[in-house]
């Protein structure tokens, strides 16, 4: 018995937010035998939250939801009209994660989720503190809890490293405000799978496994055994989500924004199936079978 | 004796490219050991390309000139004019590297250097085979080779992996057209950093070596040992260039091309003799001692 929740990215089996997706999303993930679906708010305004709830609830799963902000509607910047469109975007984003019946929203909450022209400056860096203290407050009212996901360069301009993750975490000083770890974009940014997990400890939250391309796990040449080892070190029990893009599956906004060009996959169940027995295989030679 | 020439990036030294940029970078690479300084020609009309060559030549250095194109000046764009005025600036740029002495254009010389919002169109694959083959004839009028750099999906839609490199080639058919492998590409974009060396093989023309961070070789996680066995393994007898970028050393443009918001080192002087040292000694390690 695995104790660490395991979880899948809807974008595995289908590009669309509509119920009959969301629907498809929830089937596939109970089949491959997760315990989460991670849901995409890229485009909230479009998901059925009620029809949504319903068929998680049917199925037993549990939803994370995840989310960026976009370049008119960003609390990185320094103009307040685009700050006050990215926290409205985001107090929107927390109501629907709570009417789904989630407890974490994450993601790049704390800027637009593309490749910035310049450097984060000041102004913009108090802004995201500032909007993400009243967000992480409004957050604990509802028993929530708010997700730093960590992105590369080319993501966002605002935190990169776990080193620097922290810093903003410290700064907004509110303790629902967890670390999320990526292993694709840990393979980017940091300098190892090991140091990343021990500066973070029992402030991880949240991890998103996914292959250096981003397709199968294993066909790759990430050191997943050393960023399993380091979670089992830190005695991590929170969720583990996996995430994979391909052309085959595309989502009109979200798969640019990813820069997903290229065919990985074209099967997302089996896809899923694999990298459930994977994640397992892993954390049993982890000592994660009680 | 190391066979294979040694170069370095002069972002590593300065992020101008006047006269007294050039002769710093030139005195610097020199310095630190190298035979090659590459020069990026992001803004080529910035140069003075006769006192560049001068102090080239005084200091015994090969050039190597690279550059990726421009959203408005981009051959894979499907709009006419747009791609006319990148075949201009690739026709200019090969005449600079030329009156510099090069042999050798290469890069993303096949779209923009940034994140595309959308993906690669048939009309757009079909201007750049176009473009690159007209090039290509004009390249070996003049002795001269082009390098098809391949970039990670935030740098370019058009070619991400070894695999699409050599189609893009072969599309192409001029043999004066050789591949551009980069450590730092591969580690987001290929399977491992054999099978790409294994699959270009003879049709290898340039390499850029960078730590998955971009920061000191040695202090991330890419498996260069692996690398180097593989060029080996193949006979690769070309140039080795070191690239590293770190927000001490600012471009006004490529730095933010390139998405280099953290400082990683501040003295390049001394990152670029640790990483002549450390080039020589994995090729000494696999027999290029002679």
């Amino acid at each position: 018995m695995i104790t660490n929740k395991l979880g899948v990215h809807a974008l595995v089996f289908t590009g669309g937010t509509g119920p009959d997706d969301v629907a498809l999303a929830v089937n596939q993930a109970q089949t491959a035998g997760y315990d989460i679906l991670e849901l995409s708010l890229h485009d909230a305004k479009n998901i059925d939250t009620a029809a949504a709830k319903s068929a998680l609830t049917d199925a037993g799963l549990d939803i994370v939801c995840s989310r960026g902000l976009a370049f008119d509607a960003d609390i990185s910047s320094d103009d307040p009209a685009v700050v006050a469109k990215g926290a409205d975007l985001l107090h929107y984003s927390l109501q629907v994660t709570h009417d789904l019946g989630g407890t974490l929203l994450t993601g790049a909450l704390y800027s637009a989720l593309g490749k910035y022209g310049h450097a984060l400056t000041a102004t913009g860096r108090s802004n995201v503190v500032s909007v993400l203290t009243e967000l992480a407050q409004e957050a604990r009212t509802k028993g929530m809890t708010l997700g730093l996901e960590i992105c590369n360069r080319y993501e966002t301009n605002v935190i990169n490293t776990a080193s620097e993750a922290l810093t903003l975490a410290d700064d907004i000083g509110e303790d629902n405000v967890l670390i999320h770890l990526d292993s694709y974009h840990m393979n980017i940014e940091e300098d190892n799978f090991v140091r990343p997990v021990l500066l973070v400890g029992d402030r991880l939250g949240y991890v998103h496994i996914g292959e250096n391309h981003r397709g199968y796990l294993g066909s790759g040449h990430l050191d997943f055994t050393s960023f399993f080892q380091a979670l089992a070190e830190i005695n991590y029990t929170g969720s583990i989500t996996f995430e994979s893009f391909s052309s085959a599956i595309v989502s009109p906004t979200l798969s640019n924004d990813l820069a997903i060009w290229r065919n990985l996959w074209n099967d997302g169940s089996a896809l899923a199936a694999h990298a459930h027995g994977y994640l397992c295989a892993l954390l049993k030679a982890n000592g994660n079978d009680k």
